[in-house]
Order: structure tokens, then sequence, then C-alpha cells
């Protein structure tokens, strides 16, 4: 009987489907006793007995790989593989699939919010009106400032279809290798990213965590920003230098910032004291549907594989340049 | 020297052109110096020696135009006329205008963020990862929900064109007299009041404070709705009773609601204890573009009427009529 680690958590929280597609399959599964995100040290204890995982966005290392004879699977809840060591996976012949669509609308809504929340100090008033302070504050509309969008992928896209609603801001736009052919409707500007972060109002990051990414946005990008820009980041944490974006914030650069991911998981540093920084729990692919989706598609690739059939979803090869690229620096 | 009494605090904070048309005029302007919502006895005291007010949200009663005897025009900052009372103004000769267009595409953005806060708990996470506490909470996308919009007139159409973006969701509308040329192209459902409590997941009021509307929203209607329902108010305080939005709140019925508007601004009460309580502070016109908007037009009023010319945006029989059958009751 094939042996099945769910890392990720919650799974089958919501929707029982997932669990008992497995059980269908004949497959033993064991969730995350941790019920929190694995560090690599108890992943690898973990790890020996499993034939496949059901992973998150902890990190898959060539150690952990190395202590896991029968891995034969790594089947992603979500899209990042920033986690994944995917050479160390291929020489091992292990297979990496991922679910791509699933998270994206979930992700672009919370991304709004954030994005209204910062315009209008939803959250700071909140917390006021809780305390006993009424301060009627003032704030911007979508249609009144310059949007910038850094990666016109799944999410990013999604982001602009959904401001579309909202009368016609200007767009600024960055991709490294935009796909032409799913750009939304609306008249968009593309500019290299040093232009965003002078002229957006509002900068919100829709990329993965790559070596191009890692630590891209720090003191001098942060500082290169409008005065009252605001910052939103719901791709991966690592992209803002955490430290820098504390201290800017701090300094009174930047009008506020919008963090749903962090460097490590769970979060727990200085920007906890930053008020003008909305943070969030990672909650991006959060919503009942799509998560429902991320768990259901990335358990339908398991039940396929071990029924011998071929992975609906396998990381596609430009996954594997990128990281090898990045392991060549 | 006409002497005009600016009783809605902000004004000409961020944009100074309503200070300047007044200075112009050859007008002198006294602004509100509680520098919060005056009440009643604050502006009794203050009125007597005025020639025209630039309002707010205060109540501006028949006792108040008694101690006025040089009151020649009331210029709204804002749509609701609530706490003007128009019978007496009629009487006394006093005229009363309003600036209804300015707030709405503001109070529209408000919503569709406290909407999304709400589905996403971005305002209880906030509060959470500042607290040190990781809590990954699941939320409902607006496509997959049943949206309930409770007045459909400028501020309740714009909110349903925002929503648009996100996919289509099921968008039940209750209006007493709709403008149907005004409609959205989206496909609406018109249904009573009872149906939308039922079978909304998420009900947002964009009304008038009225005869109608006051006290609409009591135990008996919050119980009436789904276990997990939303509720937001943007409109005016009184329109929900605050007191049974609590005691539901805490009962464990409703999984969240989003106030801007209170019966007694500044606000302090009970709903301040209610941590699924979104709280602000009747900020839904405070964009600066719509702010500025609302203070120019209403001061350009001002110019006008003592310039001889005729008010722009009269406040119109129709809410004349409304008052006085309220009046009748």
């Amino acid at each position: 009987m094939k042996k099945i680690l769910v890392t990720t958590v919650p799974f089958g929280a919501n929707n029982c489907l997932p669990l008992e597609l497995l059980e269908n399959a004949g497959v033993e599964c064991v969730i995350n006793p941790y019920n929190k995100k694995l560090t690599e040290d108890e992943l690898f204890e973990l790890v020996p007995e499993y034939d496949a995982l059901i992973a998150g966005t902890e990190k898959i290392t060539r150690r952990i790989m190395d202590n896991a004879p029968n891995l034969k699977l790594i089947s992603r809840v979500g899209i990042g593989l920033d986690g994944v060591d995917l050479a160390a996976a291929r020489e091992k012949g292990i297979s990496v699939c991922y679910t791509p669509e699933a998270p994206a609308p979930a992700v672009a809504e919370l991304t709004i919010g954030m994005i209204l929340s910062l315009l209008r100090s939803i959250h700071l008033a909140n917390r006021q009106v809780h305390d006993g302070v009424w301060q009627r504050r003032f704030g911007r509309r979508i249609s009144e400032v310059t949007i910038g969008i850094i990666g016109l992928g799944r999410i990013g896209q999604r982001v602009i279809r959904r401001l579309g609603g909202f009368g016609t801001p200007r767009i600024l736009v960055n991709d490294v290798n935009p796909d032409m052919n799913a750009i939304p409707q609306q008249k968009l500007e593309f500019v290299s990213k040093e232009v965003i972060y002078r002229e957006a109002d509002v900068i919100s990051l829709h990329l993965p965590l790559t070596h191009l990414t890692d630590n891209m946005i720090g003191k001098t990008e942060l500082l290169s920003m409008k005065k009252d820009a605001l910052i939103v980041n719901t791709s991966r944490g690592g992209i803002i230098n955490e430290q820098d974006l504390h201290d800017v914030l701090t300094s009174g650069h930047l009008e506020g910032a919008a963090i749903d991911v962090f460097e490590k998981e769970p979060y727990d540093g200085v920007l906890q004291k930053v008020e003008n920084c909305l943070l969030t729990a990672h909650m991006g692919s959060m919503s009942y549907d799509c998560r429902a989706r991320m768990e259901i598609e990335a358990t339908q690739e398991i039940v396929r594989f071990f029924g011998g059939d071929s992975l609906a979803s396998p990381v596609p090869e430009t996954e594997y340049r990128m990281q090898a690229s990045r392991a060549a620096k």
C-alpha cells in the first residue's frame, strides 16, 4: 500500500473529497502532525517511509530527498516551486507536479481587498474605532491612482481584470516574459520595474520566488518609490526584504504596505510592530473554492500517478531551467 | 458682508479651493471650532449670527432655525438630508441644497473594500498577525456568494458596477422606487427585502435615513439572515439597530459586519467590543477627490446664491414630501 504524507495544512478541512479520493485509491495518508509549515529538520525526520508528498511551501531539499528512498512524486498544492529542489528531484527520478491555475482567483481577490484597505485605511480605522478614537481619514480611489503590477501571469492578469470595474486607473505593468495572448482588455503601459517604483502609487507583486526576484526590493528600491506609495505582496516572502521594509516604513517613507507572505512562516518579526503594515497569514489561496480545487487537483495527480496514468500538470521544463540558472549563479 | 458657518469637518483641509471661492466672493467664513460633529446645543449656540451654513450630517432642527434670524441657505456637503428639518426650512424661507453625485464613487469603493475585508477576514488576520498569532483563515470569493443590495440609487448602482470585474455573483436587489434607466448591465434579481435577508451571503445597505428605513434592521431581521451572512452599512446610522447587531453577533449568528456609520458620531458604543465587527469612522465619502468635489460644489452654491444666481442642486420636492410623510406618522 502506497503511503502519502500531506505536509500542507489545513488539508481536507472544508472539503473531504481529497481524503475520499485517497481512500478510494487504496492509499494510506498521514497529515502533517505539526499542523504548521514544516521546517527542514521536521520534514527530514518524517519523510523516510513515504512514497509521495502532497506538499505545501516548505523546503523539500536534496537532503530531504536523500532521506526518502521510496519517494516517487511530489504533488504541490499551489503554484510556487521555490521550495522544491527540482534538479535533485530529477536526478533521483522523483516526479513533480503542481496546481498552477487553482489559486489564482483567490489570490487576486485578496490582493484587491488589501489594495482597498490600504487606499482607504480600513485596517487602521478599524483599530482606532475599536479603541475609541474617531479619525475620519482621507483616502484615495482606484481610478485616481497609478497602479503598478509586477508580474503579469495568472494572478497579475486577474488583478487587472478586477480593477476594470473601478473606472480606468493608469496601470503600469512589468513582466520579463509576458504572455501577450492572455493580456487583459484594459489599456496597460509596459514599463521597466524602475519606472513602476518611481511612478506608481500602488505597487503589487505577482511573481514567483526565483534568483531574479529573491531580495528584489530592498532599501534602494523602496526609497525610489513615492513618499506616499503603497506596496502589496501576496506572492512570495523573500522578494521584499522585510527588515528594509520595516526601516523604510518607520522612517516615514511609503504610506503603507500589505504583506501576506513572509520569508519564514509562521511569521514572527519586525513588521509586527509597524501599524501601517497590513499583515495577513499567507491566505492568498485560502478561499474555500480555490483551496478545495487545489487539494483535489493535487490529490488527483497522486491517484493518476500510482494508477499508472500520466500526470495532468507536471512541472514544465521552463521551471527546471529557471532553477538551474539560479543555481549556476 | 455675508457670514457663513462651515459645520462639517474636515473642510478645505486637502484642497483650498472652497476657501478661496468664499474669499473671492467676499464672504466671511468660520469653520466649526469644535472640529467634530456638532450636537444640537453646540450648533444652537453658534448659529445666530450666520447667513448660511455649509453643513455636514449634524441635526439642523426647527429650534436651530428659530435661533438663526439671518439664515437663508443650508448647503449640505453630501447627500443625506435626515439631519435637516426641511418643512421648518421651507416655512422660514431657508433654501436647502446638496451634492448628491459627488460622494457616490468613494462610498462605493469603501463598500467593496469592506466586503472583501469581511469575506477574507483581512481585518481579523491583521490584528492576529500583529499579535503573533498565525491562523490561515478560510474565506469566500465574490463570485461564489450571493450579494444583496438594498437601495439601488447612485451608490448601490456603483457598487454593482465594481462587482462586475469579479466574475458573476448572484446579485439580489431591492429598491422602493428604482430608476430603471440607471440600472447596471449585470443581471440583477429584484426581490423583497425579506428574500435578501434570507438568501444573501453579503448584504449591503445603500439607503437614506427616512421613516421607512429608521431602525429597519433589528433582531428579527438579523436573525432571519444566514448564520454565516455578512452585513455592511456605509449609508446611515440608525438603519441597523446597533444594540441588536451587537447581541446577534455576540450570540454567534452572522459571521461578521462592517459599519461605517452610527446613530451617534463620533461613535462610542457596544460594537467596539465586537471583534468581528469591522468599524470605520464615517469615511465613505472621504476620498480626496470626492470630498474636494463635495466641498467645492457646496461652496459654489453659496457663491451662486449670494450672487443672485439660482442654485444648481436644490433639494428636490420628493425629499420634502418624504420627510413630510415621515412627520405625519
